[in-house]
């Protein structure tokens, strides 16, 4: 299995409007090959942090996801607003892992 | 659902025998009251980062976890030299959130 995470960090004001954003997010991604499911965590002690977390079968099957024109779209969705308010705090940052045991 | 995520920086030459180590785990914690599942992600970019990352129902289950005799049991086990290599390189962090979106 291997695993995307996304850093964002968000003025803290405006965190439950981006988890609301999350929350009626288009599901493009659910549909594509080798997706497994996709979470997104909000620090208990710092609400500015919010990670976006998704499973993938593989790497394969993430990076094909990533060059498609559903995820443009998905990026394309989120509010102008709301972007310039989560770019302002950090630029968003993508570690990826693969699951080594469980 | 509420996650805790431990980051441990592992000497990269150490890195296979702590995910060994992990894949002979003792599993007290999958009993537990609310205990959902554990995964090990290791970063594809940096083989000494090592992410051991527990989900559980909701924040009561992790923390009456913490305190059991178990997850002493489970420290205990860890082998010596190989905890050393882990905190020669940083200490433990703990970083814990609440899935907010899925």
């Amino acid at each position: 299995m291997y695993v995307s995470v996304s850093r964002l960090r968000v003025d803290p004001e405006r965190s439950a409007e981006l988890v609301a954003a999350f929350r009626r997010r288009a599901s493009l991604v659910d549909s594509h090959a080798g997706f497994v499911d996709l979470q997104v965590w909000r620090s208990d002690r710092d609400p500015a942090e919010v990670l976006m977390v998704s499973r993938w079968l593989d790497r394969d099957s993430f990076t094909a996801y990533m060059k498609s024109a559903d995820h443009r779209v998905s990026h394309g969705r989120i509010d102008r607003e709301l972007k310039k308010a989560i770019k302002l705090e950090r630029l968003e940052q993508l570690q990826t892992y693969e699951v080594v045991a469980e």
